[in-house]
């Protein structure tokens, strides 16, 4: 019998609903495995076991879509109840008075908060101390490290990430599990702290695409439930960085492009035009340059406490004219309706979640490489665990739709998932 | 010799460039008019006049664009050193960590800032108790209340305000001050209480359109000083509530029009076209299911204390499917895309700023009608003063263009502004 630590979440809800599993055994269980395994995993910030009991038994808890299904939360979104520090010195002990608007969403729909996980600082490159809970030598990937490895490791089923560029994807496939990415605007991010206004989303991890489904409806109150009728026709591209993808994540492509034709779908090959790749090259300036912004009040009062690595990278989006910013966000706007339309005879573009397995080491997160023109192109984008690497690290394949596809998406990822 | 603390900034700043004028001698004519008025005015919520007096004379002080201007902040925007309770008693007394990213652009730009100023409840409809500069009877307009009655009584020359429907150009117009709204997510929202991700908008008070275009400047590191060469193509349109138009206002719209036109504008009428119409339509259920999912954690831990009008509002977004708020930002894409299609032969679009002078009474703030449609647009707009009414209050005009037309819109408002 698999240990209600590991279900997910759909199932768990489906137990719970029955009465055959109860808010509080389901939370005990998460408990008793992050006591196994959060010293390897060091997936928390914060951690309450008493007050995730006192919720989970709570004549308050809500009978709604979540009910009593255990959550992770990014430490870039606030909850009334723990310090927010969002990977920063700077923020240590900051306790906010209320909850972000997703979190709140999340405790409507009856979700369990287990604590704070781990973020990278300001959800950017400097890591925090996650391990990758297939190996703790190697990274989970990031910014959302303690989101995505929770999920892998048993601590809850479900999770908030945060994407600027790759941090729900590429976690989600260096930690085996599935990280939706909605369509920019989707989850409100009332009390995230929001770096880039133009890029940041924020969504969720689960673990497989109904997962992620069940929670992003209850956020939102869309229903992401319908299964299409049919086989998809699929863009196939390697994406922007397809010359740094290792040699196991391009046959993994290439498997898995072919095991979706062999099911029915018209796989065609999809050229990147020349406005997204434009697109991805203006990425890093509207990130850092808003970034920058956003971090203004703690780049005056104190810059020392900002990694050498972020400011450098925040000096180099301010050594460029403004203008230099509002040109990158027009070649943002052009690249978002040529994908649009290059999309119109497609469901879906399959694409790499991440160059490789997740790398060894924890002084760096990886590389977003293979996200960062899918975020900023607004649409949804899902990453769907898809077997192993050369060195038995999870792999994952990328699913991209047009903004506004949302449901689709999801509906066409049930599909490709099954075939995995 | 005009006082101070009625300069414009412009000329306040190259006075103090010029060594003419002190940013402390500045601050404490503010101060003074401050004391004068204030106990009429009620612009602040919270004001400390020895804070003002220690950053006026501080070493620390910037020398840069805005260097000793005086600045209102809008209780929606934090500040590290005042309480921020955005217009409500749920936030009472709270003490956020840090500047908001605009509050800390502006300083780093030089500014002083001189008090938090009155909000109503989270910028929406229920007022605070600003009263107007040029009749206490009257209202200020809302929701950026004190912002704009303060850089009208003397109080300081410039301010922050935030617009999701009217809220900057509404209270400009009512209290005779420029009020310009920059284009969508020109000035970075990070340490706001933002409500409508999809509206809301930080901008700037002056006394001016160079005063505006000198804070909109520095906070950007835009150029807005540029004059245009020549007289503008101009869109004549009463806007979307041209029913609504008291007869002063409609009288003014076409003695503005006539005037521009005789100083060499060619004014066209423009007609709003059925998109433009569907998006003023969709504008509420935009602001208020937005703003309902920005309140969640206020609407579950303190509903009562959220005033009656303001939960009815969001009761009734509340009672749509969400598939209706995706239809709206829909709608608002499609007339985006319309609107800047239609101005294509346009410099700039001259509509109303408000249906007419500032009402009787301080239980209303007045009608968004004028604006929302605009905002919807995420073009710039700016109010210019032009005038009295019948009962002899400030009227305005309203000058609006597309998307990425900030330094034009600047550029030809100063001509207009020549021109009234």
């Amino acid at each position: 019998m698999t240990d209600p630590a590991d279900l997910p979440a759909t199932e768990a809800a489906r137990r719970i609903a029955a009465g055959s599993l109860s808010p509080a055994a389901l939370a005990e269980a998460c408990l008793a495995r992050i006591a196994a395994r959060e010293a390897t995993v060091r997936a928390f910030v914060t951690l309450e076991p008493e007050r995730v009991r006192q919720d989970a038994t709570s004549p308050a808890l809500r009978p709604g879509p979540l009910h009593g299904l255990p959550l992770g939360v990014k430490d870039v979104l606030d909850t009334a109840e723990q310090p927010a520090e969002y990977g920063s010195p700077i923020w240590a002990g900051h306790r906010p008075r209320a909850d972000a608007a997703a979190v709140a969403l999340a405790r409507a729909a009856g979700a369990v908060v287990m604590g704070k996980t781990v973020t990278t600082e300001f959800a950017t490159r400097q890591p925090g101390p996650t391990t990758n809970p297939h190996d703790p030598a190697r990274t989970p990937g990031g910014s959302s490290q303690g989101s995505a490895a929770g999920v892998a490791a048993g601590f809850f089923p479900l999770a908030f990430g945060t994407q600027t560029a790759g941090s729900i994807l590429r976690p989600a496939a260096y930690c085996g599990v599935t990280g939706f990415k909605p369509g920019f605007g989707l989850i409100h991010r009332a009390g995230m702290k929001v770096m880039s206004e133009s890029l940041d989303t924020i969504g969720v991890f689960g673990r497989g695409v109904a997962d992620c489904a069940l929670f992003a409806g209850a956020l939102t109150g869309l229903d992401f439930s319908a299964l299409p009728e049919g086989a998809p026709r699929i863009a196939f591209c390697p994406g922007p960085a397809e010359d740094r993808l290792s040699p196991d994540t391009l046959a993994l492509l290439e498997r898995v492009a072919a095991a979706l034709a062999r099911a029915g779908a018209r796989v065609e090959s999809f050229t990147l035009p020349p406005a997204l790749r434009a697109a991805d090259a203006a990425h890093a300036l509207v990130m850092n340059g808003e970034s920058a912004q956003a971090l203004a009040w703690e780049r005056m009062a104190a810059r020392g406490q900002i990694s050498a690595t972020l400011n450098e990278r925040l000096d180099w989006a301010e050594s460029h004219p403004a203008t230099a910013l509002q040109e990158a966000r027009a070649a943002f706007a052009t690249a978002r309706a040529t994908f649009a339309s290059a999309m119109s005879g497609f469901d879906l573009l399959l694409t790499a979640s991440a160059p490789g397995e997740a790398p060894p080491g924890l002084s760096s997160t990886g590389e977003p490489v293979c996200n960062a023109l899918w975020t900023a192109l607004h649409g949804p984008c899902i990453s769907l665990p898809a077997g192993t690497g050369a060195a038995g690290m999870p792999l994952g394949v990328q699913l991209v739709a047009p903004q506004g596809k949302d449901a689709a998406l999801l509906g066409w990822a049930r599909w490709v998932e099954k075939l995995l």
